[in-house]
């Protein structure tokens, strides 16, 4: 039985810099359907705010335009509840600037945690992470898009979180299903 | 730490009977992504099959062509890991032509499972239906989409499963997250 706590965690969604299917660094296009699920489960469990990264200014104002329409528009009368989520998303040009942002609000540079599908060397467990959010220091958890991460925001984390694993070899969940699946392991009672 | 199990798991993700904002019957309209992030999920986490289940012929047209276009098509070769996974997907005109069919591989009924984002009586736990699962017997989870499932579907079926909570009182993930963590309950070692 795990038990419960309300840690101070932070999310981000990266789409600049991320690989693409060759490996090479792009930025990826910001989906709907990510903003909507992933700011979902921040609200559920419990986090600070969900960082919309990307440095193009038409990603930016299509995030905008999203968040605005349910937390302004047509779609906060329509429905309060996605409301509610949406009002966690910022939407921020860098890491360095969403960094500097919570670091504005807490008073201390969070602690960065890098997520990613495969293995990777120094990783550490979602029960270390876990006794690690106990301290109530703010932690910013890292998702990429795309093919993933490029290798320079994984190395430049302090902490790489190991994969969520299944009960089979494939490894290929949504980052909106894999964003779910951490916060539970991270943050719910059991 | 939880053990691990690969149970004889089915899903149905359920477009009708469903109910609308205002608690009226309805049949919803397929989404791809539900398609994609469930399948992944249920791959992930070694689900047998995923049912579609719609009675409205366009809305099966679309579940195929999607499905047929990841496994079949063109993005069978550019995405085989997404092949893999839609693979699972079988579209279906009900709730009963669903279970026939598992009735069919498996040579007795699925017990069957609803899951619902509110307080229901009646509930199991996530603990106990884990340990239903070991039994090997095939048990077919049902996730609705819209507003939840009707009212008849919950009353008929076996079992209830209790909802997701995270850490707040916010209870409104996405059908697709919801799965996601649900199977990561029901299966995954920790």
């Amino acid at each position: 039985m795990k038990t419960s706590c309300a840690p101070n965690l932070y999310l981000a969604l990266t789409h600049y810099p991320v690989n693409n299917k060759n490996g090479n660094i792009i930025a990826s296009a910001v989906t709907n359907l990510d903003l909507h699920d992933i700011s979902r489960a921040a609200k559920t469990y419990g986090a600070r705010a969900f960082y919309v990264i990307t440095p193009l200014t038409d990603q930016k104002e299509l995030a905008e335009k999203i968040v605005s329409h349910w937390t302004q528009g047509i779609g906060a009368a329509y429905n309060p509840a996605r409301r509610d989520a949406l009002e966690l998303i910022r939407v921020s040009d860098s890491l360095e600037q969403t960094l500097e942002h919570i670091r504005s609000q807490e008073d201390m540079m969070p602690k960065t945690v890098v997520t990613c599908a495969r293995n990777c060397e120094g990783s550490i467990s979602f029960s270390r992470l876990r006794e690690m959010l106990q301290s109530g220091d703010p932690f910013l958890l890292i998702f990429g898009t795309a093919w993933g991460l490029a290798s320079g925001v994984i190395s430049g984390a302090d902490y790489i979180l190991e994969p969520v694993k299944g009960n089979t070899d494939y490894n290929h969940l949504s980052v909106r299903s894999a964003a779910s699946v951490i916060l539970d392991r991270l943050t719910a009672g059991a």
